[in-house]
């Protein structure tokens, strides 16, 4: 497209924002938002993005409603700006775990927030990891979504010298998908956790499928918040005899007692991209793994109209 | 309509929501909003709505992106959930200031929500003053727009024993037609503070238009938040001669310094309605002017096909 | 709704709609689809719809295209024709199964299929069992969502006498849930067949999770088409210790050799509901569950504006 | 439009896409097609379609409705997939025919259709030959409406020598418009055959209008399927003295016993286009028109920016 | 339906409805419409309509600008003002005319006017015997066409004696539908006239198509606009031989020449529904048939839920 | 934009298109506009629009329904010729007057023609001066806002030799920001009238607030209809002692006795712009300031995809 590319950030994740403009030899947009006295939020654009080709890159993490609502308005005011198109991109899209009506009489949050961004005005979506993949059928507009599991199989790679002692775990039946396309990426066993309910009597896990003795164990998972089902994962596997528990997630929420938790826990590291702003400073068990250079590239091939699946094969 | 009326409560003014309720002979609709470990929030009716005709109070007060998205969900809920007709109450629809484009590039944030209201499902509006009558046009769906203009009218009446060498002040040129209504209705000459800029040398107010010398001022205005301006005008009124100032506003934001400056101003009192939770406890100098008859009254006709203009007659 | 209610069938499934019909006490209404020389189809209700709360019940059953049309055509005219509300009543989403990009440039046809009924114009759509949850919020108008699991657990209690030496398998990871919910209920322990690939040399299934020895092994799914994922699953129970093996699935499509596989092998009988229409004549081995009571009983209560969920507590 | 163009095809007329894409001098876009055991359609994009100009093929011939469903599940996908522009070209739009609502409580099939084509993505549609022109009206999209008129006379052109003893014969009232703009163009008289009912006693065609003694008669008509039409045309002009009869279609259906009853008519030959993919082996009265070229030209002159409307003056 | 019926005027024709209104024991809604100095239009409804059942009736007669706006400036407005249902009732629909696409780069206004009043608001139209039916699809609202044929049908009867004496007269090949119903229900032959251009030498029409000799002819046409093409085709039947003539249409929208042409002609009379307003006062040869109780019928099986269709039959 | 420009206009204001086109370096767009005998209108553009830039000049002045209904033809046959982007200039949109619901049961009429205008597919507007700003939010699609406020401080400047003896005076309270904006680029003090109904008794304006003795009073206004604001507005300020008044206004719609009035008042001259056609011949007082230069600028920037706001800085 011979418009320009323009990548603007919402207050959730200025720095990596920046690092995607970096990647781009861009400049970051300027904008400004500002609330006032009565808490209702303002945004502004501070240069022309008249037939630019927009991106605007905020993760839905606390205040996640202020986040959003956020980039609803720069959204809207970008289209009201008459920018060219309006890519969203949510590295982290928090509400898709809201993405079923297993109770009656509540809302399937991810369609809403669906609903709500292409009202805004959301041309399409680049998105990472979402919770389950049917959430891409809840927007009618374009989307990309991004997988890190090429990304953490680098930092395993890197990080564990004796790959071939090690066991990809994964912490909920949920998450075998994904654990078992990273166990194939490094050639290693699967196991997994099974906390399924399998009787009125047998309330809890039934423990550990698949053989973790003597083996580095590398739990992953889509998100760590309170780090309390990561910590229970690694001391399951350190009690059926696992060497060492290694962790790695896509998205590093870590709210309430998380940091502690995982301080106090036997994990050795904790891995997380930074779709979520890392904790300032890093505890000393937490890993940082950078996803910018991959948004710079999917962002650069939407601009100019490349294949974005050509990026994982 | 002979279908159940019911009357739920966003979190934002659940005292306003029950007592709309009690007024109209029912008990409120038994529902529930949580925060998840990630900010994210999850509301659930606890109570079936299929086929009734639901009301939403939830007024747009801090935290407003809270507030708005937990009615965007429970609206979308109801909706989900087979009621027939969900009406959003908004008594306080604060980004009703965010009306127009005065800087380029920048969201009409009140004609954005106005969309996503009705996105998530409102087939009505219910509120109260809003900042420009123009927001109205903003939505598509029916909207009933109430006047706190007789309830201030009935405060001042039973406040002020010498209503006849009253004033009605308006502190900003924007607020003249409110003002003028009242002072006709209360039978008082009007005054208002001319705060518009006259030259490039004469910058600021030229001051108070109408003559104030010995009277009881009545300052009105749409809201109050920080409570600068509202201050700014007694001390105006009372350099003009004024023998005494009260204010009545419809909607008591009452934010960051507005309690201490109202503690410290000559003003007497100052009376808002309750479309915002009041101060609790409430302090000296304030009032409270109930709505909930009002409220109530009009949702009744609603439900019942009756006239709200009449209301007003 | 004081408006009368009306079931009309597609060609689909006319006995089950006869059926629903019969427990509503309602003749089932009279519409005809033809097809011209051309293959286009023609559908033409027979009687007045105006103000009528129409139900139109059709599976997505071979010919799933036609099925699909003849419904789609069938709300077009309901709408046009003035009914108050359409309802499409799909038993059996067979779509559903498209829930997920999980190829580049593929269609989520789930929600293509669930735009697609709401542009005809269904204003709610009633179903059973899809495959994923999460295709429920791939459609805006309320649905209903009904599971065969009590129906299916009906049908062990009364079919088999031993019950306490019975275990709930689930052919696929995927299942565990749905079987779960089974095992509870009928107070049976719970097994699975892990097919997931766990790392490159180690292609197939792991095998069993779960103790299945001397037991009676309960096979279940949300659907049998050719039926070589029941058999294998069958097969591998009995080579792990089981006694024998039943099977109940939601939808029994039963296509291309699925018939003549359940003849020839272990398995005691199939059981399936009538969301699809049953081989006729039934096979030996095949059981058929009535599910006709319960959409009618989901119909009244929409009709009548009562609680679904209700049904399931 | 500096982007790509590619052109794909459904599984209706892959001939025609084939040919088109040869004039366009493109190769045919890589894409495929499955049927699930269900009977679940399936497709894929076998090349990236990113910011390209698309043009899919399909003609809505039997089976239809397989034939329908497939094209918008590769508009839906094509739009998924980031086209830039999803241009849907019909050929054959066989559901033109239901374009009125001549009974009560029937679907207007042709606007259902314009519908779900829009709804699935379509950005604009090409076609030939509706059935009636007011079928444009159905699309909200712009359309661009082929029409066969100068293939036919060319066809007559090069295969009648006599053409000044030639009469234009219309079979039904309703193609009095087409047969005269081409009696127009080729310089012959024209005739019709009144199929009106006239009165209740004399239900049947009062014949022939127009003078056909001693004529080479050609019948042309805008669609043929099972041929009844068209034999009995033939047979009128004969009784009434026509020397021989030739007949040129647009769309050249063949259907039931299409192919029996022209094999045994007096017709000499009976031309049609190939919108619809003609019968293999041609039997030996057919004859084929191509509509690549015009196909391929329009798409071009789309694709470039240029008039449609120039083509045909 | 439980509900108010109202029944409101446009200023085209408000005999009209009255007419309906006194029909259906209603009085006619009150509502004025004003025109400002700057020519804007401005309506009000002068009582409420609140969950009402709402007929507007107004034709698009000239100034067809001003009544089509005033039109959609009324739906919106009842629609704000919170009517359960509003249905436009267009006795004329002019704009049916432009319903096709016969030159590049027009507007099919009957599609373009369709969607206008869809998006004012429109639930429904009510109309009578549109120029072609296919601008029945136009609509993606429910509509109900009504036929005079009835009417002009009945006033034949009771105006011709020697009706077995009369023949049925179409002036155009396109009405021929219309005619040979009327035919039919007349039991008398039909005659039209050829306009098609048969050749490029033979430019104009072929004559009559029919014997009217020694009869008495009788022109219907579905409007009459300056009467030219209605004076030419009793021109030409007297020519013929026919004894003398009638005309009936269902439109009379009589504008620039017509009643003088009328009145000059050898017409005996002319009768036309009161679709659009009667010269007043009414000339010589004129007749008007009412069609207010056809109307009034229409309205009140709408409002009760009934078929309209059955009012054929 | 890489694509053809064209400018169209409707039939209120042809000259100002040709200045507008003129400026631009371009021959005014082909396209013609009929009235057919039943006043329907008919739209045709003469050249064709594939892939164009288009812009089509219509202001909304009297016959304001047969411009506004000119205007939705002309944007719905360019969609519908494929043109790639329509542009609405709209210099006089009158019907922004409608903007509030100042009585019950009327239309918010702003809105309703800003949803017109996008269902007949207008992708972006241009205007000047909205009678409020807030109207701008009525539009979901972009839209430019002009002012004059340049053009007529430059009027002044050029016209009044002794400026720094003037006052500029609004005739409204409503007007004040726009006076005092012209105020501050003119260095002038600020007065205005107001009219505000102060109390039952006191009915009328309490005159004249500000300083206007000995000065030289411009009277501004956004729009002259009739002129009897104005001409009052004159009066009032010569009773107060002004030496002389001039005034101008953003649109000069002149209509019923305006032109009388204005000849015979106090008032030296009346500058409006041509965004309405100015009168023919132009009376002695009247005054003409061009807005085809400004209109051009901000076309030619919309199109090049430059900053609009740019031009007011």
């Amino acid at each position: 497209m011979n418009r320009p590319l323009k990548v603007f950030t919402g207050k959730s994740n200025p720095a990596l924002a920046r690092e995607i403009a970096h990647h781009l030899e861009l400049p970051l947009g300027r904008s400004s938002t500002e609330k006032f006295a009565n808490d209702n939020l303002f945004v502004r654009f501070e240069e022309s993005l008249r037939e630019a080709d927009v991106f605007i890159v905020q993760s839905l993490t606390p205040p996640v409603q202020d986040h959003l609502f956020e980039l609803l308005m720069m959204i809207d005011a970008a289209k009201g700006a008459s920018a060219h198109r309006v890519t969203a991109v949510i590295p982290y899209f928090s509400y898709a775990r809201s993405d079923k009506k297993d109770e009656p009489r509540i809302s399937v949050a991810a369609r809403l927030v669906a609903d709500l961004l292409q009202t805004a005005g959301a041309d399409r979506v680049l998105t990472m990891t979402l919770h389950s993949p049917q959430v891409h059928g809840f927007f009618k507009v374009p989307m990309d979504h991004l997988s890190a599991e090429m990304v953490i199989a680098n930092h395993f790679v890197t990080q564990i010298e004796d790959l071939e002692h090690a066991v990809v775990v994964a912490p909920d039946a949920g998450d075998i998908k994904r654990a078992s396309a990273l166990a194939r990426r490094l050639g290693t066993p699967l196991a997994f956790i099974d906390k399924q309910r399998l009787s009125d009597t047998e309330v809890e896990a039934r423990g550990l499928v698949g053989d973790v003795k003597s083996k580095i164990a590398l739990v992953i998972d889509d998100e760590v918040s309170t780090a309390g089902s990561l910590v229970k994962a690694a001391e399951t596997v350190l009690d059926a005899g696992a060497r060492e528990v290694y962790a790695a997630v896509t998205h590093g929420v870590y709210v309430g007692p998380a940091l502690e938790r995982i301080a106090k826990s036997p994990i050795k590291t904790v891995a997380a991209t930074d779709t979520c702003a890392p904790p300032d400073p890093l505890p000393e068990k937490l890993r940082v793994m950078k996803v910018a250079p991959l948004f710079a590239e999917a962002i650069d091939r939407i601009h100019r109209g490349e294949s974005i699946s050509a990026l994982f094969n």
